[in-house]
Parts: C-alpha cells; structure tokens; sequence
C-alpha cells in the first residue's frame, strides 16, 4: 500500500524535513487486524506527551483519523506513523508554529516464528549502553542510534531479542521491546525516567494486571534482580509476549503469570 | 541550487530512507569559498571515522570528487552533506553491504552579524544536558534532539549561543559551535569522549596552536574553572571564531591569544 504523507498518497520526502536532519520527531509502530489500528488509544497518547515535551504542533484528532482511515485501507498488517517537524530552515531552533508533518508506511503482518511465543527466547547480552537522558526518556522519538548499534551485536537467529541495560548496569529494556519478570507473585518492570521507552503493550498489561489485582512494581533492576526472577518476559505491541528463557548464563522457566498476560496480549492482537 | 541525492540532481527523498527512520546517518556542514570546500580533509576524516564506529559502508573517495563538484558549482554557501545507511527494511537491524545515501544541499553563506566576531557573545545557560554515550561522543550524527532542545531554550537575539553541559555538569560545548579557555597562556578545550561533537574548527585550531607552540590541554572541565578563564570562545567552521564576553553572572574580556586564532579561522574561511 502506497505511503502518505500529510493525508496523501506520497513516494518520496521533501529533503529539508528535520525528522531526516536530526531525527526531529516521534514514530508509532501500531499492529492492525480487521482494518482496526489495534491499542489506538495508548499509541495517540504517547505519541500526545511526545509532541508535548518536543513542542511539536500536531492535532492529534487529525491523525487519528488517517490512523483510521489508513488502518483500513489495509486491513492486516502493521502501520507505522512518523510524526516529524516537518521541514526545517538552517539550523537546530524549531519554528514554534511549524505544523508537524505526518508520514504512514504500511507493511505486512510481522513474520516472527510462533515459536517465540510458544517456547520462548533467549536474549542476547547487548554491549550498547542506553544513556541517561530524563527529558527524553520514554518517548518513542526518533533518535535511534544506540539501538541500530545494539541490534547490529548479533546476526544468529538463536536471539529473538537482545537485552539492553543503562550505563549505570540497570536493566532497562529489549533493543524492540519492553521488559517484565516475576518474582513471589509480583510483577516487575523497569523504571523509565531515566531511558528506554515506555511501550503501548507495557502500559495495557500494567493496566490489564491492575484490574486482575496482580501486584505491580515500576522500579530499577538490578542483573541480580533479574537472576532471581521466577519468570521473565519481553513484550510490544506488535507481538504481543514472548517468554524469555535464557540470557548469558541465566534460564528460567516459562511461568503462569507470563501464560496468562500472554493470553491477554494475544487477544488483543487478534481482535 | 538542486540538491544532489547519490550525485544526481533531486528533489526528495525515499521514505524508506534509516536517516529519517532512526536518525541512522552522520552528516558535515562545510564552507564553500570561491568554490572550495574549506576543511574538505578534516571533514572526510570525521566523516571516515563515524562510518567506521557506525559501519556504515561509504567510499571516502567518491564522497570527496561529490563535494569538490558541488562546491565548485554553488561557489558561496554552506554544503550541507548527509550521509545515511540507505533505505532500510522494517526493524533497527542495518544490512551490512547497504551503501551508504549522499545527500548534499547547498545553502547561501551564513548571515551572522559581524558583531559576534568583532565584540564577542553571549552565551544562553542551556538546561538541557548531554547525555554520556562513548559509543556516539564526538561523531557528528544525525541524533540531534538534544541539541534541538537546548537551542529551543532561547528566542531572543542577545545570546548568539548557548552552552551545554553534561549530566555530571562538566563544561563540554555551545549547541552548534566547539568551546575553548585561556588560562595562563594554556589553550584549554572539553574532553569529548563522553559526549559532544569533535568539531573540524576545533581539530583545525589544536593543529594551529601545536604549530605554534602555544601550550594544550585537552580536559575535563568544570564551571569553576571557566569562571577563572582569561578568554572564552566557541568556534565551528562556518563562522569560525566568536570571543565569549558573558555567560550567566560570568564575563570576559576579548583576550589577545583568541584574536590570533581569529585571524587564522578568518585566514582559512576567507580563502
């Protein structure tokens, strides 16, 4: 299916757009079933808090209606939405009144194998170190580089995932996912004040955990917290959970908690 | 004039382009006089080297007979060169033969007004910090949201610059421009392992001061010790040299080893 761009159907990008000359912007990778863009709502709010704490001017009503629309036009797959500042003159000082420029990319269904969810992963230990940067933590902007370096650490298909930590040696996140275990029934995952992104799918299954009265903990983690987790799973909204089974020297097994949320994920993701 | 994508003349870019997706590229800003590229080999250089930390397959060669064409077509201006993985797939993963995208822009010469040269700046106290990343510290890469915000902070037209610090509070550099102080009779500039931007105006002036016996020190350094500078300024290699006279509760006097490395950056720009 053909991109647009600002609501038309578009095959090329004006070369002064800021999102190309300093990744001047914010994108949302969003899984559409049965022509619906599923988790609509959280993808439009983060993507609203971005805009907010970057100063970009979009109407987020507009866009979920080419969301909508586009969503279905075609029918399956997944949907990815690039909010930029739109084109820029010389220089870094963004223009207050440019309006934010809107680019929607269609793709086929992800093809990752059922395995991944049936059996789990194994994460692979990333070099690459997230930095500390709070006022852009979380948002899902487009400065990408530490995860194009980390996802470039391994080429083996034994990995689904790698696993990234902070500078500090916390555990943050995958290189495309958010990160979750389970220890003594309670649920855990990273703080993100510092770094890393706070996923669509890791806010609705915080959300999904609360209405079941699951205990829930948004902390630092250590490598130790990890090691002594009885489940530990990565999660988008793309693929919903996989289990992750092994990283370096560490294995777990797939637990019922990690069944249970994956359940829900996959719902979710069938709609 | 047309920008030239890949050596032809265009008007756009695909929008599968990873410089765009990820800020997945680098990029130069070179003056143009009398149809030179000034700096053109401390420029490939840092060029050569961000393609080597990034592994972004790039021929130097070609890059370098691109810029000398186009700069001998524009003849004054500013060449804009951004260089990026290419088109990309979906997910962060870089294919490793991907060849590298050339885009160059040319742009009339910078109007700044004379002023910041002859009497000096004023530098904004920018909030926003550098966040400590080796893996990307002194590349000139397309991740630019850092300095997107710190150059946000001011609208007026008394500060011509502002300073960044790093998250420790360490003195590293201006939003577009390199930092350097005197104290007695030392050439003192940033440590930019962390983090920061190894400008080509920067490496050309150590170059100069070496040549010219003028004692260095490539540091660390803190607030207190700017305080206690004999001269302040920032450089880059569009405008060269501009003499900081303020900064905060903190002034200078126009001090006479910056003048002679004024009249060198001026040299070299006038050529």
């Amino acid at each position: 299916m053909d991109c647009w761009v600002d609501g038309q159907p578009a095959h090329a990008l004006s070369l002064k757009d800021r999102g190309l000359a300093y990744g001047d912007g914010l994108f949302e990778t969003i899984a559409v079933r049965g022509g619906q863009p599923i988790l609509l709502d959280r993808h439009l709010k983060r993507l609203a808090e971005g805009c907010s704490r970057l100063a970009i001017a979009a109407d987020i009503e507009v866009i979920r209606h080419e969301l909508l629309a586009y969503g279905s036009a075609m029918g399956e797959g997944v949907l990815k939405l690039i909010l930029t500042r739109g084109d820029g003159l010389r220089g870094y000082a963004p223009d207050p009144a440019a309006p934010g420029r809107r680019i929607l990319q269609g793709n086929p269904p992800a093809a990752y194998p059922a395995v991944h969810g049936e059996h789990g992963i194994r994460l692979f230990p990333c070099n690459t170190r997230l930095s500390r940067q709070p006022l852009l933590a979380g948002l899902k902007h487009l400065n990408r580089l530490e995860q194009v370096l980390a996802r470039a650490e391994w080429q083996d298909s034994e990995h689904a995932e790698g696993l990234m930590l902070d500078q500090a040696g916390r555990v943050i996140e995958g290189v495309f996912s958010n990160l979750f275990l389970v220890r003594d029934g309670v649920l855990m995952t990273p703080d993100l004040q510092r770094c890393g992104v706070a996923g669509v799918m890791r806010a609705e299954l915080l959300f999904q955990a609360e209405s079941l009265a699951i205990p829930i903990q948004i902390a630092d983690i250590s490598l130790e917290q990890l090691q002594w987790a009885d489940e530990v799973f990565v999660c988008n909204s793309v693929y919903g959970i996989w289990p992750v089974r092994a990283y370096a020297a560490l294995s777990w097994p797939v637990g019922p908690l990690t069944r249970k949320l994956q359940t829900i994920a996959r719902a979710l993701l069938d709609a």
